[in-house]
């Protein structure tokens, strides 16, 4: 899956190695589950190459540098590499202060999130990043979208799989709406409301009315305008709203934070071992709802299905990925 | 209220100077409307003295330096006393670095979180923080309380009235539900799980049950149990778990993370106008659900109860305020 996808980017203009790299990304994003981000997006992603949104030969320039902090213009480069680069650097400066931040300004949709928090655990770093969004969710309130749903991704690093959280702040995507009336389903919770403005578990009518549900209502509304205040100022970049005004499509000229730490300069890894080994088990040994039901901790889904897919290969749409293969031959 | 409360802390065993601040906060609490964590905390607080929980003569040690990062213990001093100062150590070092950590272990409750947002923006920086609590709730898919409901702060300092979230992890708060059930009222969203494990408005039958819905409800499930291992392992300190096992009462031993960042080192306030401006523009500028309704930015509504309180007095229960009325006269 990474060749392929690989020989889709170079077709689109990116070099081999950035091409390797964004291609490695994609795949792993489909290898632990989540496919909307995964090979499921290299079409769009070739789309937005071609509408001239992603400057291919671009690269972060340092702005600001403040020790422990730095901000860097993305240049509207491929939002992965940036994203990528961010991290990593992140990482670099908490190895030396305890703590790194480093924001970008000027970038592009860095697909998962939770690549960036899983990049940081496997270096040893706790990573907490997020990103804002062009306005696609209606603030707690409102009937039209004025707000981003500015995924928050927070990893802490464990031997026996790392602990991560990768949430957007809308209870759903549009990519779970999609894929649950394409089943012909409905959501296990009100994911949004229908044109009468009642909430409803119909993934068609919150389609037609675009007025998707915060998380937690007022609070995943309120947490989304903090994330976004937070990365415009930090990043010396956008705020949704200007991004909005921006309107070079979606996710274009995105502002981001990365932050890393060092746990390994507070406590000793026996004491975060014990941290997490207690709350882990604290959580196994509760009551399930269901009598075959496991409580899981964050990313042990994600973990699981990473095994599956690498024992069983990875699912595929086929229309995807015969249309991949296609980008991949130059058609 | 300050000085009622003030003699009632005297004579629990507070210095004068101590009894003043803890007075202040609590005070402050009830007049921007969180009458749950104001003057009707006094008497709980006195209590815990009582119990020796809480220790009157502590202060916090430092316990590790990293330049921008510092970690104290808390001795089991007084929760706001200890916090306050931890905030107020966070701005210090974002003035020097432009961002500060500091991290409570062995803290006890704090009462209001956003106290502490309002007091790094009344300074002029951004706050962050959070704590950890001892279990009140059960994550996503357990019958049992096993994580804590953490409560989470954010706030941006703004000229016009700072931009504030303080959200805990359950959709509502215990006291939520007792003052929604005295009114003979029902919560307006499901708030837990009845004796049938079916998702209830009823407050009176969440409080039966104890199974408390954390807010959108796998996602403040696990953003919970993220914020309590950061807590517990940046503080060097006890995750919820392990709280649950020191077992002295609530809320006692927590860890608490304090994070201040002087925008102004990376922007300067006209950036940081705009974007404040911008934002909150746009949500102003929406369709509001219902024509007499307006859409609030974060912090706003605790302003306008500030005002309104302000000018007309702050309301309290009457039972309370004669309690904590007989408190302050050494009964």
């Amino acid at each position: 899956m990474v060749q392929t996808i690989q020989k889709a980017f170079e077709w689109a203009g990116l070099s081999s190695e950035k091409a390797y790299q964004c291609a490695k990304i994609h795949a792993e994003t489909s290898r632990d589950g989540v496919y909307s981000h995964g090979l499921n997006r290299v079409p769009r992603f070739i789309d937005y190459i071609k509408q001239g949104w992603i400057h291919l030969e671009a690269a972060p320039d340092l702005e600001i540098n403040l020790g422990a902090i730095e901000i860097y213009n993305g240049n509207l480069a491929p939002g992965v590499l940036n994203a990528t680069f961010a991290m990593d650097r992140a990482t670099e400066i908490a190895a030396q202060y305890g703590l790194g931040l480093v924001a970008l300004n000027n970038t592009n949709h860095w697909m998962r999130g939770g690549t960036y928090g899983w990049q940081a655990a496997e270096k040893g770093f706790i990573g907490i990043c997020w990103t804002n969004t062009e306005s696609c969710m209606p603030s707690w309130g409102a009937m039209n979208n004025n707000i981003g749903n500015n995924p928050f991704v927070i990893a802490i690093p464990r031997k026996e799989g790392h602990v991560v959280l990768d949430m957007a702040m809308s209870l759903y995507s549009y990519g779970k709406l999609e894929l649950t009336r394409q089943k012909g389903q409905q959501l296990p919770f009100p994911g949004g409301f229908n044109q009468e403005g009642v909430l409803t578990l119909d993934p068609a009518e919150i389609e037609l009315t675009r007025r998707i549900l915060p998380t937690g209502y007022w609070k995943g509304s309120s947490l989304s305008i903090m994330l976004d205040l937070l990365a415009g100022i930090l990043s010396k970049g956008k705020t949704t709203a200007a991004i909005d005004q921006f309107g070079k499509g979606n996710s274009v000229g995105l502002s981001q934070v990365f932050i890393a730490i060092d746990p390994l300069k507070m406590v000793d890894q026996s004491f975060i071992d014990q941290a997490l080994t207690e709350t882990i088990e604290q959580l196994r040994d509760s009551t399930a709802v269901d009598e075959s039901g496991e409580i899981l901790y964050p990313g042990e889904r994600s973990l699981r299905t990473r095994k599956e897919n690498m024992e069983n290969g990875i699912p595929v749409d086929e229309q995807v990925w015969q249309h991949v293969q296609k980008l991949a031959e130059g058609e």
